[in-house]
């Protein structure tokens, strides 16, 4: 079977979706997320419009991609100018990428009424732009935009757009459901029409390749790129987890495994398949929306059995109540009364962290419910590796406070217009020491951060090389009648690692106190277990300056 | 064209959705409510399997319903023993519904493996128990479970268990994909299949009437639904919001507009079709779930424009980037505001939110460039309505604040491993009057929420029936050099609208009071309004008890 490539706009056209941001590093983390994924083209951004997405390309040129394409995206050029002088045009050769997609109008109602220009100067703008970029080695990917629309309207004009990008050398032509108001019956018969018609014209040495580009208004942005891809599509844009503007682009979460799975079409490798629950998670942590339970393949509900009679079954036969096994997409079994999935998971996890499951006589089973209980109360240990490992510690008792505390007490104070002021006070004691300090903040967290690192200063120096680097808050869980939740979630990093510690409460500072406790005890027990590896006579200066400290929280 | 018989199973697969439960009351209600918008089947609940479920049928009983056939639900007859001694069957029966539902099973691998039944038996009982039912004039509709993985496995067989329930008297034979692994395309070569194989044996006075009851595993549930109809099928079953085990049921709100709206199938009553969004946010309510925003169609996202060029277009015409007009299902049109956005969309929803620009002589250029650098400063007004416009009035000079912050001061405190404890002081004046008081929370936010609260309820009765629903922070990529801000986002809402309000600030808690302090300006300033709207001498009293107060953080 001939391979389906997969393009994924989750960091240009995902980012139109109501609060979806990410920051240029952002980005860049979660290109190297999907290029380990095996997926073949990362747009990454529009660099003519706006200064983050031209930094993003600008961090893109140092690293190395194993197998993705990196991809600048643009329209084509304005009327009545040369390509050659157009900005946008130019800002995409200066991203340096390898391919560019580029857009161009179908539809003579987006031609005339909306953009104000002819129908010949836009064949035009699409012909001069695919071949400016062609001229300077870019592979290029043409949008159609509003394909099946401007089809409906005036199929000879809207092959006509298409002819115009195949003859100036597009690799590939791209129907854009802009709209996403295209039922699959529909969109079969007209790529069945196109075909038809563009086979004469295009029947030379070089092919035409068929991409779709879907949205979800109607809900069938998923069907929409199965049904081009029955009808020939090679290539297929879409988004983790579907964001996108208003109803979303087509979810890549879906489609992979189901063009890997159900349709034994190659995508991505197969072996990769697993990490797709993973990437969709990575993806809504970094956006912090709340993922939703329900998504095919990938939701924490997608294998969740609730019905008595589909509990027993299962059980005797998994093939009974799902349609696929879920560990090959990296989900899990659940069964919602009593849960019995996830021991592999831990044992696999503590194995990793070098913590013996079974040391002390502990029971890994009941580790294992223990574990289950904290996740159904808001805690999610998947992007928490500190804290993960801490409470692993604890439950086989081989956890080693660093320090313990007293008590603390956090005052913020705000008079009228005035900004907000914070102070802290914290004691605690490290073995049969004491320590009472006090330190100011930009906030509580700050205050209290500050108060923490003072107060520790005097037995650990190394604590100057950490640095807060990310805080998250979200409520878990609010429904009315039990108390809502507050989930904090901590990145720490130093010179040499990052990591993440989380924090489960109905207060938000006790929430940030776990978190933050744990992040530091995290930091000095690594920092202890470095010291017993040196030789004894050899000290371990800090090679590095130490990061400046800002926790404004 | 031939009508389409929507058959609502909200009440009965749609609980099989983790965390969806209805009382019998709050079943009664949404079955009145799926009454009036004209859907022909209601299936109620499975009576035989537990008392909530016989309640409602109780309860059902004593209403008349103006369009929709009330259905019970239940299995084929037990093995080895008569339809009529089989509780299941006679609690259908007693719950005096004019339409009754059985499943029936098709596949081998349930009969035999699970079941441990013989593929004999398992015709009696499906014919049994459709003639059992038809005996005592009910109109039976039998589910085939699992009918797509059935037929793949050993289509004769199961085209065997369609004809026991046909030749019994059944009045639609509804085919299943239980697991939802099925793929539009798999689904119609089937299902042309099953027709032609039936038609010779169905050729009588009595035609074959199908239906399709859908799963969305595959995301393909809405795709699957629609095929089935293109197919020849007559009834689509399905819940509202999709809800049900898994990844849910086939979503009723996607389906009926599609069919009423795209393909010109009659379902429901063309006038009930913009009551769709409004019973899509029941259902939700009362089941208590955060509503999808880029749900099709119903989604608060759904008409939600962010991108500066997309504005631009749809003021000149809404045609260009919207399928169809958000109005025909009771949606409306967004715009969102973020840097991706150009002054189009400022000026549009600012003349949305009734805020004249160039009030006061202001300059509305002046006005979108703050807004940039506010956007630019971490602001992210495409979330929050509610800011926006306060920050609109205040840039035009017609801001009434509704109160004024003298001072306030939050403690929190935290002793060795027990819990922090939160209070706060607040004092604000209203007018001329000053208010001091104190109260506790679950946190410092809970807090200070707690003491506005309580400080502005002597001046404002209304508040009781405001409520915190989200509570989101982020830190936002401070560039280096500059201090990191905290992003604090606020969801509130009463009996009859959701807004959003956002803060920013170097420090949580400041960015937590802008938010709050907008929140509740924004509910006061939208009461003001409404009693300038009543006739003075009629007072409006609150109909709905007070929603409970839940800001814990």
């Amino acid at each position: 079977m001939q391979p389906i490539l997969i393009y994924d706009t989750t960091l240009r056209d995902g980012t139109q979706g109501e609060n979806i941001t990410f920051t240029a590093d952002e980005k860049l983390k979660i290109a190297k997320r999907l290029d380990e994924m095996g997926i073949q083209y990362i747009e990454g951004g529009w660099p003519g419009s706006n200064p983050r997405d031209m930094r993003f390309f600008e961090l893109a040129k140092r690293e190395t991609f194993a197998n993705a394409r990196i991809t600048a995206f643009g329209s084509t050029r304005k009327p009545g100018i040369r390509a050659a002088d157009d900005p946008n045009l130019n800002a995409i050769l200066d991203s340096e990428t390898p391919a560019a997609a580029i857009f161009g109008k179908t539809w003579p109602l987006h031609v005339t009424a909306v953009m104000e220009n002819t129908l010949t100067e836009n064949l035009a703008m699409i012909a001069d732009s695919v071949a400016f970029l062609k001229e300077r080695g870019r592979e290029v990917i043409y949008d159609a935009e509003h394909f099946f629309d401007g089809y409906k309207d005036d199929p000879d004009y809207a092959l006509k757009t298409l002819m115009a990008a195949f003859d100036a050398g597009a690799d590939f032509i791209v129907l854009c459901d802009t709209n996403g108001g295209t039922l699959p019956h529909e969109l079969e018969s007209i790529m069945q029409s196109v075909r038809q018609a563009l086979k004469p014209q295009t029947g030379g040495s070089r092919p035409l390749k068929l991409g779709i580009h879907s949205h979800n208004d109607c809900g069938m942005a998923a069907a929409n790129s199965i049904s081009a891809v029955n009808c020939g599509a090679v290539m297929v844009h879409g988004t983790i987890n579907g964001y996108g503007e208003r109803c979303g682009n087509a979810d890549l979460t879906t489609i992979i495994p189901i063009l890997c799975a159900k349709m034994n079409r190659p995508c991505i490798p197969a072996e990769k398949l697993s990490g797709l629950k993973s990437i969709s998670r990575y993806v809504s942590e970094t956006a912090n929306i709340v993922p939703i339970n329900s998504r095919p393949f990938v939701g924490r509900s997608a294998f969740a059995h609730k019905g008595g009679i589909h509990v027993s079954a299962i059980i005797k036969e998994p093939r009974a109540y799902e349609h696929m096994d879920p560990e090959q997409v990296g989900n899990q079994r659940r069964v919602l009364m009593s849960d019995l999935a996830g021991k592999s998971n831990v044992e696999y996890k503590a194995k990793e962290m070098g913590v013996d499951l079974c040391a002390n006589g502990c029971d890994s089973k009941a580790i294992v419910a223990a574990i289950k209980q904290m996740e159904e109360e808001g805690y999610q240990f998947d992007v928490a590796d500190g804290s993960f490992q801490i409470m692993l510690e604890k439950f086989t008792e081989q956890f080693k406070p660093l320090f313990d505390l007293e008590s603390f007490r956090v005052t913020i104070e705000k008079d009228k217009d005035f900004p907000c002021s914070a102070h802290a006070t914290i004691k605690i004691s490290v073995g049969d020491s004491h320590e009472i300090t006090a330190a100011e903040g930009l906030g509580p967290v700050s205050a209290l951060d500050n108060a923490l690192r003072k107060a520790l200063g005097n037995f650990y120096p190394d604590l100057d090389t950490m640095k807060l680097v990310d805080f998250k808050v979200r409520v878990v869980d609010g429904r009315d009648g039990t108390e809502a939740k507050v989930r904090v979630f901590i990145e720490s990093r130093d010179q040499d690692q990052i990591w993440s510690t989380i924090g489960v409460s109905e207060d938000i500072i006790e929430a940030s106190w776990q978190a933050l406790a744990d992040s530091f005890q995290f930091k000095l027990a690594k920092e202890a277990a470095r010291k017993n590896q040196e030789s004894p006579g050899v000290h371990a200066g800090n090679e590095q300056p130490p990061a400046p400290v800002s926790c404004n929280l």
